[in-house]
């Protein structure tokens, strides 16, 4: 994967970025993946799972705020969010900042991810780790949703690597299936999906899946600087179709009285709305309405 | 730039995108740049013009649906239309295509990126050479629009390079100051400005200088799969305020008269008003109104 002091990520096998390396920070191999941590020349520092670029410093904010603030805007009452892998801590720290969350559930499947994150990423979590709020599991998200009751949160917010090696798992019927179990009645989960682009079939397999226990199943998209290959699509399932359709001029009275207005790098009333206006290359992937 | 079988674009010195080459088709050395032509393993045939990515066959509808369609539908009425670069006739193949244009005149400096589309990538311009409403001239387009009389364009698409190179005098006042000149009281003005994650002083300068003979100016985004780093922005000076703010309804309507609708990839009625929603991070870079 390292050329000189150039890594070449290893996601598609012919066609992908890369970044020169100032240093590397650290290189664990975790009972779950490969981590890395380098110092770019470009993009801050940056996590690698697996050969795949996870983070970087310097564009973090773009996948960060379209992930926790569409949903939390979106139903604008959430109160208890659950968040399923995002070990950086980035979604723990905008969950956070929406004076609507009550409690946040994160669980991360791999503690060394989120020790290496507070090591060398401390800025990407901030004070989310200490805030009363938050509640960090290590521990299988498969698991804390088979075993959640009935009916205790909000918003699912599923932040997970591609489904192949360790995220697999949270792709699978069982796992939307107890989403939507655990999900209160105006409830929705998001999780990303990719850039359909290059990965058409995760889009579309994983909307299929969704479909089954969902009455409203879409995407919306986030032009992600340094997940290359266009738009990356967040998938969307919700109980209450309303919730991807809610007019501009309440999503911004929402995210006014919720603190996040003014706030945002990327993230705006009107980007939010027009984010679920998918182009035809993307469309034709999601399930029939 | 070529390791083994990988090529590595070079437009930014430390961060990038790389292509694994089936087999490379042309290598010419022109009087303006160093043009080469490759079968990618994952994109269709790729054009490349001084180590930069110009277009690639898989993704090339996103960059010219966006290019064309925009300033022709929020327009109107565009008759006649003049293209600037855009020597692989994708742009002049998106402007014929609405019933409204009567004649589009494309200036391409460099008759070999234009020879060299026709023998590998045919499929990119179509038909649209031989087009009776197309004048296709090699030549200067500073010259051009030095020459052309007042009034003469309701649109004027730029499709350049980078202003580094050949592409930078298509970003100076003189330039500019012409365009304003030769476009019709109702016409607008469109160029590639980069992408701003990666290069925001190409938009924040040129804006600036457009800014100066336009009374409107503001940007659009579209997000290319291989113009990697998220969104790349698409300049806009206009003389009328109003032409970035057209109703969705009537894009559509317009669209459907112009026989556009239905025949698009990434252009949406409804994508087209969005793109006019700038996230934080681009807007910044933007003259105060």
């Amino acid at each position: 994967m390292t050329t000189d002091n150039w890594i070449n990520e290893s996601l598609y096998p012919a066609w992908g970025q890369r970044f020169r390396v100032k240093r590397e920070l650290a290189r664990v191999q975790s009972s779950f993946q490969d981590i890395m941590l380098f110092e770019s020349e470009t993009h801050g520092r940056v996590m690698v799972l697996d050969g795949v670029i996870q983070i970087t410093e310097a564009d973090e904010f773009v996948y960060q705020e379209m992930l926790a603030h569409v949903p939390l805007l979106a139903h604008g009452a959430a109160a208890n969010v659950l968040i399923i892998g995002a070990g950086d801590g980035g979604v723990l720290r905008r969950v956070l900042q929406h004076r609507t969350t009550q409690r946040a559930v994160m669980v991360e499947i791999d503690g060394e991810v989120i020790r290496l994150a507070k090591e060398f990423l401390p800025d990407i979590a901030g004070n989310a780790w200490n805030d009363s709020r938050a509640e960090v599991i290590v521990g299988d998200g498969i698991d804390y949703v088979q075993r959640a009751p009935d009916g205790t949160f909000d918003a699912i917010i599923v932040d997970s690597t591609d489904p192949i090696g360790v995220g697999e798992v949270l792709f699978t019927d069982d796992f939307y299936r107890n989403c939507a179990r655990i999900l209160t009645p105006r409830g929705l989960v998001v999780n990303q999906c990719g850039v359909p682009f290059m990965q058409a079939e995760e889009l579309r397999d994983t909307s299929a899946r969704r479909q089954q226990f969902f009455p409203h199943v879409t995407a919306y998209v986030t032009a992600v600087p340094t997940y290359v290959g266009g738009f990356m699509t967040l998938g969307w399932a919700a109980k209450d179709a309303s919730l991807a359709a809610v007019p501009v001029d309440t999503i911004r009275q929402r995210a006014a009285a919720a603190g996040i207005l003014g706030t945002t790098q990327y993230w705006t009333p009107e980007i939010h709305a027009g984010s679920f206006n998918l182009p035809p290359y993307i469309a034709k992937h999601l399930p029939a309405a």
